[in-house]
């Protein structure tokens, strides 16, 4: 499905209200509550065989149903605090549903969230076994809010941890969301984030575009998961760490601030033009076999 | 799928903060937001093939989703104000997107509410054309959050509209969100409301076990939609109407002061005890043929 193609047509018909401070086509939205206090809100569906197999035991899909979206808050540099849930189910076991709302409701007691709505409803005999959608709430102060349009010229882009075979190594299970690196980013060493889900190269270049920035990534330093290739690192997407851009006056002072074992690695920078290129010049979308509309999302 | 069983088990594992006024289990869950204001959420979602039949116009299909989402609003008192969307398809054509994304536009600009996020998915090719959840944020003045376990012995159960028959009517695609109604009544006559999707028996029993009440319902009193029999005015659902609970001693003033055109009917009384019994003292949720859990929610 062209998500994109079709995104493009349909984001402008949606009119804004004007206490809505970012609209549709970043991480979450942010509503203004006043007082410098805005609301985020993000929602994230998964289907059963195609971001999850059949076979993941449910504590794990609710866990990474919840996450997936904590991923989201993260790249605003926010903090999540609500979250809704719609599950449509064929209607299995009443066992498979505790334990799906075990894992769910675990992973949200870690972070403060609480589940506090939601719908289930069956689905008619077929292939989709379930289809689950979250919706997550959570606060920033509003001069934090980080942007993907928010990359300037010269500005250094900065990854947390590495990249690549996520679905073989389970890391899009086992992930943690990177709500702590997030909120000690925000304001402080950037305003300009989004979080990898649908690959390296792809998130990367949706910043730059909004940012109307090229991005020079040099490729020798993305980090590789064990397993991973660099094209996997660039393609595979999964990785739900964090890219964020750094002014450059701010980039020694970050790399040595940087309090978590979560590695730091600086993979490029920002600067007049377009499109993703590398260091020696290569237009890195125009690329063969990545294939950054792949299937897994 | 037997929800209500399965939500009686899993509703009391979820924990809730202290900031979270109503949790899941009402129409909408109310964050209380300081300064005497709530934050209303609600989630509800549509399955093509059980919510509405796939030859429905795409438009009418974006403007019920938003609309039942918009009844769980009205039914708490509140202003809708802010929506997301999570849609998963086959990958139709660019055309049914346009559509379905006009008719929810226009519904939400009615309404003063802003889509402000989402996400799209596709479908792994099977049975369901498309299935899509919508999540509904608006707000409400703390006082006046109308909940449906408010009602009270000799309070007087009233309803908006007529019952049945919605779906040969289409009322289920036609109807119009009860959001002027419940905002008029929402704290003046009443402060326990539920509005009427999967049926009146269902609904006016959810309302009266919530309440620990039971209701006393005067069948005769219950205006039936043009084709609809009692039976069906009873369990159809997909109403949109609201039940309200009324002290006996305003709803002399309340009949007086109803400044709508659409009809107000007192229905029943709450009084002790539990279930739903009709004038004769049968018990209304014993009764036969009346199937509310149907298919068609």
């Amino acid at each position: 499905m062209q998500e994109f193609k079709i995104l493009e047509k349909i984001l402008p018909m949606l009119t804004q209200r004007e206490d809505i401070a970012v609209g549709p086509g970043d991480d979450c939205a942010a509503i203004d509550l006043g007082d410098g206090v805005c609301l985020l809100a993000g929602m994230d569906q998964m289907v059963c065989g195609l971001h999850y197999f059949p076979d993941v035991a449910p504590a794990r899909i609710g866990a990474k149903l919840l996450k997936r979206n904590l991923s989201d808050v993260a790249a605003m540099g926010g903090e999540p605090a609500y979250a809704l849930l719609s599950l449509a189910s064929l209607g299995g076991q009443a066992e498979w549903f505790e334990q799906f709302f075990q894992g769910l409701e675990e992973e949200a007691r870690q972070w403060n969230v609480s589940i506090c709505g939601g719908d289930l409803a069956g689905l008619p005999a077929g292939k989709v076994r379930e289809i689950m959608s979250l919706t997550i709430l959570g606060r920033i102060r509003k001069e934090r809010l980080c942007l993907r349009c928010n990359a300037a010229a010269g500005d250094f882009l900065y990854a947390t941890g590495c990249f690549g075979n996520s679905l073989t190594s389970e890391h899009h299970l086992d992930f943690t969301p990177r709500l702590a690196e997030g909120q000690f980013l925000a304001g402080t060493y950037t305003r300009a984030m989004i979080d990898v889900s649908d690959g390296l190269l792809v998130d990367a270049s949706r910043m730059a575009a909004a940012s109307n920035m090229a991005l020079r990534l040099d490729l020798d330093t993305i980090p590789l998961r064990p397993g991973a290739d660099l094209s996997g690192a660039l393609a595979d997407g999964e990785d739900y760490e964090l890219l964020f851009a750094v002014r450059p006056e701010l980039a020694g002072e970050l790399e040595k601030n940087w309090p978590f074992n979560i590695r730091l690695t600086r993979l490029g920078t920002f600067e007049k033009g377009s499109g993703v290129i590398d260091v020696m010049n290569n237009n890195l979308l125009k690329l063969k076999n990545i294939g950054y509309e792949h299937q897994f999302k």
